[in-house]
């Protein structure tokens, strides 16, 4: 695939697009091609949509704290986007977003801005070992193994997403019994990883419970992603572990690392226990 | 300590009040003495007042997820807790939360209340492996020896704090090389842990930075806090680690067990890097 040197023209920048509405609220076209199945489009595509509105009212440059609670799904189609800005100084910015649509507020944000710096980490989590890219396994070409009814939706088709073999076994027919996912994720056109793009990463993976052969949804109740440094060009290693399933709820954890090995980002949720 | 059967009486009851106040929101007193020095009002102690201001507009009983954005520290003293209401349902209800002192907003909370139930864990962290409260270190029977310049504040005044003896080095003046702090927590007036009181321990530990012998303050920016489960009676278990430390930012992790070795709650918080 030819390099896209234009970002402006990306998939993931036309997708996440969001211009002033009336009211000093933006307008956003959430695209029916970021679904992870059932019409349902992905929580962090959303998050990236509010995030992008949010850097529109900040003196700062990059999302590093989003706290995202789903209300509802929202449709593809033409959605708002109301930014209510808090206090802004030198070093961060708060502001509250609501997203939605024809139906009502869809997804509420807490986001917190700042400007994010090239400094080295004084301590970070090293990045696991993982093969390189080209042993790793294609979700997308590997849809015809997927379990019955398992359809390959927009989103896996818009970010390529290369699992570990030693997390994949679920994908061709033999799951294993830890709630973990490993993958290098790069958006399918190339266009480069950025904080935003990282938003959008940080929930970007099938269920942590996929990996044991458990193939239910689990929506998204409540997410913080955090964005700790700006990613390096090329493949992003994301990790995403389950943690405690219990009462009806389960969580998961992410870790992003980026081409150079760097931890770039991180996220928590909590969400209904996969059915 | 003699136990009290009336939880209305306890100092945390008392301190995180609410009352329905003019215009359809709450007012709450800030008890100056759920400090962590300085005369800043702990995090988790704020959240706590947010969480109960929440309940009392929910069909729900508890806090399962509450998202802090920490805006400026609030004064000691009269406050007022607006809480907005989303969708409600039967398994849970959203809504946003605004704490705000004499000088404005200080506090804002996404609150996803629900119904927590006695159901088992079907996957849980197990308890790591501590010493019994007995063999641990208290931190304010050993406060003369802290650090020059360290005052021991209310919160662990009324939070008894029981260091792990492998992450209390630091309290007897040798810092160890790792961002973890263990203790066993409880209300020094022996009122029983609750969904609430978890809202609290899930930020009462001082930075994870102090195991390594750096004190300066590390203000939270944002913190995400998880209740799992009922916790039962007697000492919770909070384990707090230090993740990612990088231009400027840290991230800690605490996770929470009840006296069975339960998990009840977890939380996660970027905060500025300490001085």
């Amino acid at each position: 695939m030819p390099q896209d040197d234009d970002q402006q023209t990306s998939a993931f920048d036309a997708a996440t697009a969001v211009r002033r509405g009336p009211d000093r609220g933006f307008v956003a076209e959430l695209d029916p091609g970021w679904d992870v199945g059932g019409g349902i489009l992905n929580g962090g595509y959303l998050l990236s949509v509010a995030a992008r509105a949010a850097l529109a009212e900040s003196p700062h440059e990059h999302p590093v704290a989003l706290a995202g609670s789903y209300l509802r799904a929202p449709a593809a189609g033409p959605a708002t986007v109301a930014v209510a800005p808090g206090p802004a100084g030198r070093t961060l910015a708060h502001a509250i977003v609501t997203l939605s649509d024809a139906g009502g507020a869809a997804l509420t944000v807490q986001a917190t801005t700042a400007t994010l710096t090239e400094a080295a980490a004084e301590r970070e989590l090293p990045m696991p070992d993982v093969p390189p890219v080209g042993d790793c396994v294609s979700i997308s070409e590997h849809a015809h193994l997927a379990p019955p009814g398992l359809a390959v939706p927009g989103l896996v088709q818009r970010i390529e997403t290369r699992l570990d073999p030693a997390t994949a076994g679920w994908a061709m027919g033999a799951s294993s019994g830890e709630p973990v996912l490993r993958a290098w994720l790069r958006f399918a056109d190339d266009r480069e990883p950025d904080p935003l793009a990282l938003v959008t990463f940080a929930d970007a993976l099938p269920p942590t419970s996929f990996a044991m052969g458990r193939f239910g949804w689990a929506p998204t109740v409540q997410i913080q992603v955090l964005v700790r440094a700006l990613p390096a060009p090329g493949w992003c290693l994301v990790e995403a572990r389950g943690g405690t399933l219990a009462g009806g709820w389960h969580d998961e954890d992410y870790t992003i690392w980026d081409s150079t090995g760097r931890l770039v980002a991180q996220s928590h949720q909590l969400a209904r226990a996969p059915r």
